[in-house]
């Protein structure tokens, strides 16, 4: 299926980029919930485009409509639907060029799979723009995690071949979680930040485009979370962070680098603190056997680069089965990193919250 | 859900390393296809442990008994099972320790996850032994792929810091691939496969272990197959590939290297050849949207050093709740990476093949 | 799960009687159907209050608005969504009575699910009102079974005790099949049927309610449709008819009749017909082992007397925990037969396309 | 997929009548469960042939073996596995006769279903032995729900046109529903009981079978279980109920009967006791708008004549496409309800497990 997900919470992400509108359905959510409406909001300004001078100038009307499941300002525990109506989409400025297929964009695999039906303009449902309803479901995921003191949150950890420092993997101080999201550009480490601007903002001035790597951390989560096997928590997290556009790789803890070193220095000794069992270090990202170990999760996102490039590029008029080029003017993103961290966020979200309803029930 | 997965095809997986029998249910498996027995049996013995001297000298009983759904030599189409009964497992090994929990095994986590009463003796359901079922499930699967020309391979890229080149991700000869499947050490070079082995030879008389990076590939996938967002190839290649056990990371195309790099050389620019579209590079991984684009499927999976070494850790006996070491002397792995690879095979061919039977149906 | 539906196409249902908003996201559908949007309307009607003197003269606007998965008239294969705005809902009418619980409606039911935080206005999410995006999607599946020649119709079998005869269920006349869709009131024998409306107006100036039997008929299904034990046809097709407010009923063929009688009269007795396999009885209403047999789908569906009702009625008010009596007053069905009919029609449709996009794939 | 079912605990079942074996695989079970081996026990052999005069003499070896998830004598919370080999059967009646499609059986659906190649011993995957592992798992559910309270109970309400009393839907003594699992014929009325047998020793001495119905009772239900729409209490159990062979029709409370009644006498009125609401009857059967009430809930499961009689039938020869006659020698039951009984229970005790772990979960 395209475009449901879950299984205990269940969402269901619709609409095109340049429809009548986006929006999701969340099915399975609590009753009872006070939503923090100001919160969604702010999350989903995080990822809205022309915020700053690295990002796609066009302004998107992200302003949301709850059309059910929320009554008194609580959800009702029934599907809570909200929708997003598209407003300032250019429809001509693709209909020219529809047929001329955008490299490494969805436009010839999209053809392929739909048969040519699919809606082209502006990527249509392979648009980063579905990833809205994604942030909007991902906000509430949030705030009901929140309540059980459970802390998501992640930085830029490269832009380019400009990186930070990551997250201390045994020790995060919950204040920093906590101002990773109020900020534009959300790094560490400010000083590194600005480079990263700086960097995207040379490859912008050459027409081109750059990617980069997002770190997330979820912290306290309760150690016995997911189960072995096909539902590890890395499987889980994995299939919903391989659902945002853009993203080529997922690692977990000390990930690709684990395999360099030996098991002595990368196994977790365990420890006794207080009753509690912790590990010396946490190369495993929190989660050993599928399972969360009581660690932060920790895991890594490569988000290649924007495929929108002024560049003149080889491509395919598709409608004359031909070869020909194509240099995509106007309004988009020289670096999609900072606008996919609240993306990536609202996915470990999703994914947490159905995992810890998963245990238990009445029984 | 731990032990079931897939959307088209379901499969089922159950037992514990020392329990009486490990085995899978297969639901959905067309009627009349006619089962290659020895190709079966092949593909468990590449995962099989006691090859060689780089893997355990443990011998695991993997011969299977099919219960149920073959008839006549064929597949009935309703449920099929095979069953590995245990017969050579030790379990008192297990016993006098079982409370020394081993660091960065799922013994800690595990007893969490079931309040102490998950079978502990090797891991349990745990157990990497739990991939013999996912290999026999895979090896169907691949029969029924090549029967449309999917062919499935894999290499070991990397052991430590030892690796090797990777597939050319354009131009991949079929021979290569058919070949790689009977060698007894699955690398393109064997030269590099030598000092491969060395440098395990060597981690294991330190009585340590080391990981590795396999790099897969699905030759002549159709275009067109997935679909945008949760069902994108590369979320249903993940969630499998992380369900086995000691993966730590998942790539695609160049992946995390895409990061590094800019739009204009990592996007795969079109050209028709021959009626068809193709890319002059293949830097998605030949997926594209999260549908496949034609082009060769590319990954690369990381595999963390095994856990169990003879060197002495620090870690926690549970029962006493005291801090204790370990040094886990016996029958184990330095390095699982080579009986990795047929499992590593087995999740891509069981996901494409769930992906193939997606579309279309009667209508 | 409240509100997601189906294994190959699935069907999220969303919305609450008196809220913004109710509709459906249907995705799986194949792309490129041609949309008949009027015979979607002429469903929408049949289903909506307000058509005659038998039925409430609140006047609903099921005014649809498809908001994506529809471009060029035709399906893009993405997730379709329909919703329908609420506008003629007087909520007042219910906050009066709120805390009064409805005997036989989901007030208390609804409660105590959702612990008090569902929309009580007007049922809710348990509404009937949310059988109108079933009988949208069902619309759809209606018409990509046509193309493959596959009827579905269903006229009122009996209104209280007045009863009319049975489809015949070896030899249906699809003339009569495609004449009851145009029939304001469904019956095979419009004499019968005044007897039905004379009966419901009778009950109505009782200021009471009655119910009847829907018998349903599936034509031209192709046998080997549908799967053994859970995947059973009756089993699909029951789960999705018990969804309907106000079903209590479900049987196939004789149904309970069948278990009055005996085998040799009850068995289906096979022979040849030009090559094909048919049965000269059809005691089994077209489903064998949970499998289709070729011959006509019969089912009949018990819907139970409205809920609501002019009489005194004792009753529990919530509030103040005491006991109370209550008078339904205004606009309500004394009989909601009527109206189930295309709903009835657009479950079994719903339920024949997903098992249809079963079989087979690109396999 | 023909044989897996359920959303919070996951069964699997597999296998054929007259293969190596059948059984089922539970997932989702918790952990730390001590199983009444002796219960399991007693309930399979409430369902297995040869206990008496009415039933077939067939003896089946129905001894369970368990594989996996059960631990020190208890369940680990990983897939528990149960197994019982095929051992009586004796094929070669079959094979002489294995193209003469029996009527009214899965002969010519199964074949069409799986293009002839589904094993067509004593009717494969489709045989009633199948029911073996579902008592299995039912049993299971079973003592997990007692310890709530929760009680499962149902008796013949009628053979043929002998029919006994209902339960009593308001008012059920437990020590009656305990009373009925111990007797070989489960009737309220043991004189009516008597009758029954009589007449299904009647129709046997025609060479003929009969059918029946079995009321089926949950007492002690929880009020708030279930969903509203495609959840509802009713859809979950009429899917499963109609996953049992030879089930062709299910009602809720009053069922069939209330279509013919009218809303003042169906409508179930409320009142306080003791600070509980009830309600004055229970025609709806315990279950409004798709939710638990928290009155007893009340089912009837028709059951058809058995298939396999002795007089002669016309039927198809499907090798040679001729008309042909059968009369099925042998051993098979004059009447299947008596040992349907702890099938249909163990469909309900499944059913409502499943629905009480969905609610709440860690949060």
């Amino acid at each position: 299926m395209s475009s449901i997900w879950g299984e205990n919470i269940k969402i269901s992400i619709f609409g095109e980029s340049h429809g009548k509108a986006i929006g999701v359905v969340i099915d399975g959510l609590p009753s009872g919930i006070e939503l923090d409406i100001e919160h969604i909001k702010k999350e989903m300004m995080r990822r809205a485009p022309g915020r700053n001078n690295v990002s796609t100038p066009r302004k998107e009307g992200d302003n949301f409509d709850i059309l059910s499941g929320y009554f008194n300002s609580k959800t009702t525990g029934t599907p809570l639907t909200s929708v997003i109506f598209n407003t300032s989409q250019k429809s001509r400025d693709y209909e020219a060029t529809k047929s001329i297929l955008r490299p490494s964009h969805a436009d010839y695999t999209g053809y392929a799979r739909y048969a040519g039906f699919n809606d082209y303009r502006g990527g249509g449902h392979f648009s980063g723009r579905l990833t809205a309803p994604l942030v909007f479901a991902g906000a509430i995921a949030k705030q009901i995690l929140q309540k059980k003191n459970i802390l998501i949150a992640s930085h830029i950890k490269s832009i380019g071949v400009i990186e930070e420092e990551s997250f201390n993997p045994v020790n995060i101080d919950s204040s920093i979680i906590k101002g990773l999201s109020d900020k534009e550009f959300s790094v560490l480490d400010d000083d590194k930040g600005r480079e990263m601007i700086e960097y995207i903002v040379r490859v912008k001035e050459q027409e081109d485009s750059v990617g980069g790597v997002i770190e997330g951390v979820i912290l306290n989560v309760p150690v016995g979370i997911g189960t072995p096997i096909f539902g590890a928590v890395e499987s889980k997290l994995a299939q919903l962070l391989f659902s945002i556009p853009a993203v080529k790789g997922v690692e977990f803890g000390m990930g690709f680098d684990m395999t360099k070193s030996i098991g002595s220095l990368m196994n977790d000794e365990l420890y006794i603190c207080d009753g509690d069992i912790k590990s010396y270090s946490n190369n495993n990202g929190g989660i050993i056997g599928g399972i969360t170990s009581g660690m932060p999760i920790i895991f890594r996102v490569a988000i290649k680069p924007t495929p929108s490039i002024g560049k003149k590029q080889r491509t395919v008029d598709i409608s004359k089965c031909v070869n020909t080029e194509l240099s995509t003017k106007g309004r988009h993103d020289p670096c999609i990193v900072p606008r996919a961290v609240p993306v990536v966020e609202a996915a470990a979200a999703l994914v947490l919250l159905d995992l810890m309803m998963e245990k238990g029930g009445l029984l």
